[in-house]
């Protein structure tokens, strides 16, 4: 049978990028030969460690020359660097793709070196948890997780396809829709609860020594689950702060008015408008259960 | 063997107050005899149904009478309320508590009902979960949780061993503190995050309808871990958010100042800043693993 793609390039095999090597290590309708590079040797050496692929190397421009899909797996604040030195490399007819959390920042970024003759298909796989690195990843990451496609550049049907059986073959759902609209909801779902963990987390940094011990102590209340989250990788996290800047602002922005508005009504002895606010968040939740996502 | 009292009575057989009528009946070491006690009628036929107590009733007086201990498991706005119905009713030398979730509204509250002859020993569970109501119960709720006790009014070293040893037979671990730390402590651990949860779900409740659909959808990063705790039951978190008002609107106004700093360092792409906050909160999320608590 032959496989989607006979080579397939990694780059970055980090939480993500190792699951996505790790399922094709276990779907031979995948590809036949995979790449794994990385700049950082002890990540290579990790990978070599893990078997996760047939070549792993430091060298991505010799990486890609041979390869038919190039995944960048690099926090996106670096996927516009990392495209500029590989896109002159790579073969005519491959395909370029991303994994980042924004959309808006990195096709602005990758457009000026695109090429003519390499399809550029961005497809966000929403998967993760709060660890990172080589060794975090796992083959079902992304079974039954959505993966949001936005539209892709110089592409021609079959290379939207061949992404398509991709991320189908990596066990997600597709989504398909555009940039704004998948920054928006990736600022509320995502970005926005990421920001919340860290400050609260912060917070409770600056309290004063007994205090701050016995949060540690007292933590199973509600903060703890807030805190899973704050584990997150910082880099990947500053950038995609940094690269969906204006709709994180947004929704934290509106969140911050909610948070004053509840403060007020307790301030005020609003009951009603207490009782109202929580009722909207359990029914929210309730949807959630319907929706078999909690 | 002499049980730790003969009569002990539940007055609110809620998640908590179901839990530990659970725990006293596979611990005859705790009470001879249980009673639970709720003014609304479909409380009391689930605990029938589910055999909570010997004795279920509507009437409090009558059930106080007999009880050496009576333990409070209602709203804490409307503590003061039964406190002041049943104190005349019960008998002397007995042991009333409560396990509210704030300390210094209950304690001023309760103290004008205060009688010389009996012991209130407040003791503060910190255990539960996101649902409500008699079925949600159960007989390790408070295994290996914290029992928080503030400091006890009219109360002889007696009465509060006996206090300690009913919270240790329920499987807690006990902390002793005065009113004002208990309420800080709570108010960053659990009531601050349970306002942000019940906030974040408003705010993507007030979304456009397309963006509102598509939170529900792809709530698994992130968003899903945060609105758990919002399933929350709304009158026992009003009251909650009225009797630890101070505490927690000052944890707040924090929390907001650092949501602010950080919003500031992402408008100015202040990556050091950025990055500094997310490494505090990976820190306090690595103490929380050290510490058992994740």
């Amino acid at each position: 049978m032959k496989p989607l793609v006979e080579t397939l390039c990694v780059i970055g095999p980090g939480l993500i990028g190792s699951s996505i090597l790790r399922r094709a290590r276990l779907e031979p309708s995948i590809a036949r030969h995979l790449i794994a590079v990385d700049r950082d040797a002890h990540v290579c050496d990790r990978a070599r460690a893990l078997n996760l692929a047939d070549e792993i190397t430091q060298d991505a421009t010799a990486a890609v020359a041979n390869a038919d899909l190039v995944v960048l797996c690099v926090p996106v604040g670096v996927i516009p660097v990392v495209a500029a030195a590989i896109i002159p490399h790579m073969k005519a007819g491959a395909i370029l793709t991303d994994v980042g959390s924004t959309r808006g920042s990195v096709v602005e970024g990758i457009t000026p070196y695109l090429r003519p003759d390499i399809a550029y298909v961005p497809a966000h796989p929403m998967a993760g948890t709060e660890h990172s690195g080589p060794d975090a990843g796992f083959a079902t990451l992304f079974e039954n997780r959505w993966c949001l496609f936005t539209p892709a550049m110089n592409a021609s049907p079959e290379a939207i396809a061949t992404m398509e059986a991709f991320w189908q073959a990596m066990g997600a759902r597709l989504r398909h829709m555009d940039v704004a609209h998948h920054d928006k909801i990736c600022a509320i779902v995502s970005h926005l609860p990421h920001l919340l963990a860290f400050t609260i987390c912060n917070t409770a940094d600056t309290l004063a020594d007994e205090l701050r011990a016995e949060v540690l102590d007292f933590a199973a209340s509600g903060f703890r689950d807030f805190t899973r989250i704050a584990a997150s990788d910082p880099i990947m996290w500053r950038d995609i702060f940094l690269h969906n800047r204006e709709a994180l602002l947004e929704m934290l922005d509106r969140f911050s008015q909610d948070a004053q508005a509840m403060a007020d009504a307790i301030r005020q002895d609003d009951e009603a408008t207490i009782v109202r606010t929580i009722e909207r968040g359990r029914r929210i939740r309730r949807n959630l259960i319907e929706n078999k996502q909690a």
